[in-house]
């Protein structure tokens, strides 16, 4: 991949952490915790779920402990939304654009990185779903509560894990890697959005109470 | 060990997989989770302990990463549950002995592997304890409760312990793979069944509420 | 380093697992779990920080897994601890200044560790920290609680983070490891016992309920 790919990558890779962790740092906010909990919730959101990637796929220490960036912005993003959380809750859709922005860019990441060590593109698609929803699910959890994406909302996981496998199955094929990353990340991103703007929801299993 | 052995250790591994990613699933549909939330809890119990003692004693990327068999067992038991719940809720009981067949399983196959990789007997063990118990726990902790295995019930863990140690502790003294495993497997799960049947708890320390 | 520097590490390692192990115990006991549920904890709480930090770092099996006396000896605070409880309970604040004392070696220990792996002082900070107050985080999801470090109270986790941070940079910019880890553990050790003492707690952010 030519440079200036490279640098792309990182940055994107960098935006998608910032918001992941600025939605980290809101919850902690909302559930009034100190300044050490936002920052917690703030690196937990951020690089959760690529840490859980990397160990599961023995890649370690994970590229985030190697570069310092990794861990500034997380703690830049939890820093600021401990400062400015009144005018974040007011942009929380703007918010939600990009989360679902940064959702394609882990869900396709994390889904040719397991690709690149030998996974096969079925369980590379698991790893790129991690990726995406780990993060979230691990600052639920510290938080206190179900992880959102296991609960009734809008779409979440399944378009996730629809990108992750266009991009494994695409290049399991012998599709070039931006090609499937640009189609996977599109797909994911343009699905999420459909779901939050239309309201789509996953079937629930019988008897359970209508949404 | 001969190939006739290997693939009925798949084979029962499989198995055991299928059970506790049922287990999962159905704890999901109780909770009104929606079909991802089934599929992510069906996941988590099948694989969980296998992926914790597999990261812990540095065997990476997990076997069920590397067999795409592992991951579609527990989809496909997510997918049956999620469809047919109101059967398997009929039929708990043999669930239940189900499950205590694939904790005595994960529990030696757990100890062994661990002494696979130059473990001693005692940390095996407790390797044999998280591959048995490490699934349901994470399972617990996604659905919002406190993992059951802790709290007062019918013994589940120490029978597990038990096994493990057998197997352990049996090889390291020299005696053949099958036969601690079959002795181990046997100790746990009889044990298991006995304490279901005749309400077998552990003790509780001083000054807890009586049962 | 010398020997006996060895041997006062080995002693003061198992000092502090022994009694973060009693933490744990004590939190069990007070949620009215089993035997089983009170060593868990107190396994978790011993030494679920050290296994985060060398899962992330790469160092698997970790140490605990491959000496015996680290998983004795939480075994033996959580045996002592299910017995003697409510003689546990009165001693407290002395259980407190020994946490603190804990707290203070895992960080130092944790930075030094990741530094020796080759990470960054930034990131071995985190390390430390993960070091300190991960068995904690584990103990308190496992008790179904959020964890205490997040939440109101005397300072914590910052402290231990100080700790580390000075044994990291100071070993970066060319001090000697006996100094930065002795500088670096009176650092959080006094600044934890004073934090007690005087009740400092961290800033919330606006808008929260005042302390």
């Amino acid at each position: 991949m030519a440079p200036e790919h490279s640098l792309t990558l990182v940055v994107t890779d960098l935006v998608g952490i910032f918001v992941f962790a600025v939605t980290g740092a809101l919850v902690a906010v909302r559930k009034e915790l100190d300044v050490f909990g936002v920052l917690v919730l703030a690196l937990t959101t951020g690089l959760g779920g690529g840490f859980i990637r990397d160990v599961l796929i023995g890649v370690t220490p994970p590229a985030a402990l190697q570069d310092s960036r990794y861990l500034l912005v997380p703690v830049v993003a939890g820093i600021l939304t401990f400062w400015f959380h009144p005018a974040l809750g007011r942009i929380e859709k703007a918010i939600n654009v990009f989360d679902a922005a940064g959702l394609a860019l882990f869900a396709v990441a994390g889904a040719l990185k397991a690709m690149d060590v030998g996974l096969g593109p079925l369980p590379a698609t698991v790893m790129g779903l991690v990726t995406g929803v780990g993060g979230g699910m691990l600052r639920d959890l510290l938080a206190g509560r179900v992880p959102a994406i296991l609960q009734r909302g809008e779409l979440y996981a399944i378009p996730t894990a629809a990108g992750a496998a266009v991009a494994a199955f695409g290049r399991e094929v012998g599709f070039g890697s931006l090609l499937v990353a640009t189609a996977g990340a599109a797909l994911c991103f343009v699905w999420r959005i459909l779901a939050m703007w239309r309201h789509w929801h996953a079937p629930m299993p019988r008897g359970s109470a209508s949404v």
